[in-house]
């Protein structure tokens, strides 16, 4: 279906005042599931409601959470998110690194018992408001292995770092720490594809081109594929990834991160408390100022536009452009909901007794 | 040859004072070659003593430098390394960044003017001995094209992060941002032997085996490879490094990162100072009370250790654990430095009428 942003917007945050959420927090979940959408991430959208409802159902997802700073220093913070919704507790984590980022400079925030927190990329975007970098990442449930193991330890672990610049738009990168993520495996399952070489492995681990893999106990590769590739490095990424969201917080980590869907049952084991997520805000003149620093980002930019491409392709990216280009469009066409994720919805809703907004 | 630790770091350091440096910083640069040939990094020790010399009899390279912290703020410094060596620079900001770190729980620093400084893994050490974690990373010399690019716009841009545990050694992820480092090519090429697909490309961007294909126009790809591969993440990455060390000092950034050896002229443009590090170091009791971080990182670490692997291999690698072991070794045994190494420095040492401690 087409529908306006406007529109998503208030039918998204009536499903999520059905349940109990407050007008405030409805409106931030609303606002980051209809960025992704906007932005092209749509695995990260809508589709997702079913899964957060799911979760509610099973009270695995608290609609009022008393979400609380639980330690603090000048510069970090540890929070702890009550089992809220996951969106929730990152925007509310994020307003307070930036406001500590505010006096201190700099500040880092810790979180634990969280759920899933949707696009990284919109809590560092946050931060780029202030005139501050922003960081953002989450560990997630686990379907990636370690180079040389055959055992899902890690999830797909994403990292975002959007970096402000003067005349040009933000620097913002926003990617999992693994080659490809399970939305993709799925898609490439329903369209009867097959995955290239070393994305995934079987359960022995060989690498395998079969996208439905992973419901056979193979698993996610890390960023690389294999140790010749420097599979070890992405590995690296992934597990610092989840030892600052999780080991610094008390979230549980690797293993044991709870799944985000209802249909699999949460870990036996659980030594920490719910997901983990990682956010940071440096101001921009902790480094340099504001003028100059933003001058100099834009000649870095500049610069990498005019790099010379490969026959073929008309231009690098920046991080960040390919978003920013989908959410202008979106702005102006709206958006583009498929039928089969607002008739799976509306199912979840109904098998809840909440009547659709569509 | 072989050589004991202190044989050898008494020589290293004979070879500095010659060229002028003062006692303590000639024992830093002794002390950092050799931690990374016992740690099993030989590209990054005694054989870039040679390159280091050349940058010196160029005026490229400062055996005397003012080194001045030139911007602060309660979490933050900037640092100018006077063209100095870059080990003795790097050394300088990390303690500079612990100190800071000590008071503001957190802190940060970003470091233009400076040179090569050895393995971005000895500083984010020194931070774990302060109950820190330590993160270090630094740009170089281009060798890398973005994902879509036939242009050397990034170096192999290593980032370390060491985190403490309590009983365990510290996690410690030491790595290029890329798939493979410009030694590891020479090595392959004097060994007559082909690279492996998705790490190199040629001039016009097709992925190429032939090791020497830098010597022909040709570039290292991203980790990743490609972007079917995730390789936009790989770049991401390199460009985040690139961006804090350079873009937050003022260092020259991407394609304008000075050669950091002497028979490369630098670039004719040069819209910044030398080249640039980023340093972090963050209290383990910023984010838990150090007890209680030590054990949670320790049963991380156990965790991990217990993860099934794929046949044949006996374990997964915990970060850190290999250049331990050998380390461990060296300090046993000694360190078996090629006579090759050894020639090509006396070599140098002659040219430049020093005379040689070996």
């Amino acid at each position: 279906m087409k529908i306006s942003v406007q529109e998503l917007h208030k039918s998204v945050e009536k499903i999520f005042l059905s349940i109990g959420c407050s007008e405030f927090d409805s409106g931030i979940i609303a606002d980051v599931l209809i960025s992704a959408e906007a932005r092209g991430i749509p695995s990260h959208g809508v589709m997702r409601i079913k899964d957060y409802l799911g979760l509610w159902s099973k009270g695995r997802l608290n609609p009022t959470p008393s979400i609380e700073v639980v330690y603090e220093t000048p510069s970090t913070l540890v929070i702890d998110g009550d089992l809220g919704p996951g969106i929730v507790i990152a925007h509310f984590a994020m307003n307070k690194t930036i406001e500590k980022a505010g006096s201190a400079y700099t500040a880092w925030c810790s979180v634990r018992n969280s759920n899933h927190f949707g696009i990284a990329g919109y809590y560092s975007l946050m931060a780029v408001k202030h005139n501050m970098t922003g960081i953002s990442m989450t560990n997630a449930n686990p379907l990636v292995s370690p180079t040389f193991s055959i055992d899902r330890m890690l999830g797909t672990n994403p990292l975002a770092v959007a970096i402000p610049a003067g005349r040009f738009d933000p620097f913002v990168a926003d990617f999992a720490t693994t080659p490809i993520a399970r939305g993709k495996l799925e898609l490439l399952e329903k369209m009867n594809k097959k995955v290239a070489e070393l994305l995934v492995q079987d359960k022995t681990g060989k690498t395998s081109t079969n996208p439905s893999i992973l419901k056979d106990g193979g698993s996610i590769l890390p960023l690389g594929g294999d140790f010749q590739h420097g599979s070890h490095k992405g590995f690296c990424m992934s597990a610092i990834v989840d030892i600052f969201s999780a080991v610094f917080s008390g979230a549980n980590f690797g293993p044991f991160v709870p799944p985000q869907v209802a249909y699999l049952e949460p870990k036996n084991e659980s030594p920490g408390k719910g997901l983990g997520h990682f956010f940071g805000a440096m101001r921009i003149d902790a480094f340099q100022p504001t003028e100059q620093f933003l001058e100099y980002m834009d000649l870095w930019i500049a610069t990498f536009k005019k790099a010379s491409t490969i026959e073929g392709f008309e231009n690098i990216i920046i991080p960040g452009e390919p978003e920013r280009d989908n959410e202008l469009l979106a702005s102006i066409n709206g958006l583009e909901i498929q039928d089969v994720i607002i008739d799976e919805l509306t199912a979840s809703l109904s098998s809840f007794s909440i009547s659709s907004p569509f």
